[in-house]
């Protein structure tokens, strides 16, 4: 792909979005050469997100440019997009001519609903990783698991690292290396604790309690499980 | 601050904003027990990032609630920001009774010319630490950094971090590992240059040529420096 061709990257949004599975990965993309940014949902109407705020799509499902990228976030509102016959149409519509065919956390789910993940090596939000086999994914290790186009990545936070490994595969080291420079991304976590492998053994089961149990419940049934 | 206390957080949003430094620290302080989140605009039109789509505030100036915390993201709409006196006026009146006085990225700037940074020890974005003292800031080392009151961190992406510490002095260390492990903010960037101090120099030197120089500049004129 040649510097000066443009990139066209669609995101899905959806009500209930992890807004930072979506905004994260944006604000890396937007700032590769050539790209443009599409955030395609059912309506212009505001959507919801999990955070407190609304965000704006820039098109809806008819009128969305095809991607070269397209990018699927996550959150608790992909129970509900499971079973929305629009949202999973527009994706394989997407898919079927995309270059790279992408997801952050729980988006994946809603790639293999939409029969993208069959036989593919991927990864999501680690409280979900043993439901890949619903949507005959086989779980693989790693914060960012390519498998041929499709890349998915982990919980949330992974959808920066995600962003700046397709911009290093599309564009080289210089650029990605540029653009993480500009957004500071030089992270230092207050804690050790961002994955179940390093978190307080506490920490994770009070939050599978209080949480993921319940919602990795909730998306084996939306996915038949 | 008991647990059971809510706590208004209050973001700042205007055109031009760098939506991560807003997105980043919004998913975490979020999910902390109690939280409220507000984010304040001029008005409820919608309002376009750096990213390429639109965020919808929840509140204007004159309906806002007053903050617990509040918290002022960055970007290149900063310079316009610095020259309009509502915008202003909003953040000396929120500040005069918050807890935590806090920005993200160039959002200092906008604390400063509030007043709220005289004699404090301060960061921002790396391309713009010189200019602190032009809004009375001592620069200080550090991602995020605390004095007193007023925590402000470095570019875009350390507003997580800057929420997950806030979060752990707030609420204690085991609220902010729970969130820091629901976001799976367990970070693996691509490459170790993400602050000058570790780029490539040839990266900072081509980024700085490209950007920051001309947008350093900008800023110190809009600052009377």
């Amino acid at each position: 792909m040649p510097d000066a061709a443009s990139t066209q990257i669609v995101f899905l949004l959806f009500p209930g979005i992890t807004q930072l599975d979506f905004t994260a990965p944006a604000q890396a993309l937007s700032r590769m050469p050539g790209a443009k940014l599409a955030a395609a949902a059912a309506s212009l109407d505001p959507i919801a997100t999990d955070s407190g705020f609304s965000l704006v799509a820039t098109h809806d499902f008819d009128t969305c440019p095809l991607a070269d990228i397209v990018c699927v976030p996550g959150g608790h509102g992909v129970v509900d997009a499971l079973g929305d016959a629009a949202t999973i149409a527009f994706l394989k519509r997407q898919a079927a001519s995309a270059q790279w065919v992408t997801s952050v956390c729980t988006g994946a789910f809603l790639l293999g609903r939409a029969g993208l993940l069959a036989g593919k090596r991927a990864t999501t939000h680690w409280a979900y990783t043993h439901l890949l086999p619903l949507v005959g994914a086989e779980p693989a290790p790693g914060r960012v698991v390519e498998d041929g186009r499709v890349v998915t990545s982990g919980g949330v936070t992974s959808g920066l690292d995600f962003a700046l490994t397709l911009i290093a595969r599309l564009k080289g080291d210089a650029v990605a290396q540029a653009i993480q420079l500009a957004i500071e991304y030089d992270p230092a976590p207050p804690f050790a604790g961002g994955h179940p492998d390093r978190a307080p053994a506490a920490v994770t089961e009070g939050l599978k309690a209080r949480v993921y149990d319940a919602a990795a419940a909730r998306m084996a049934a939306a996915l038949g499980g």
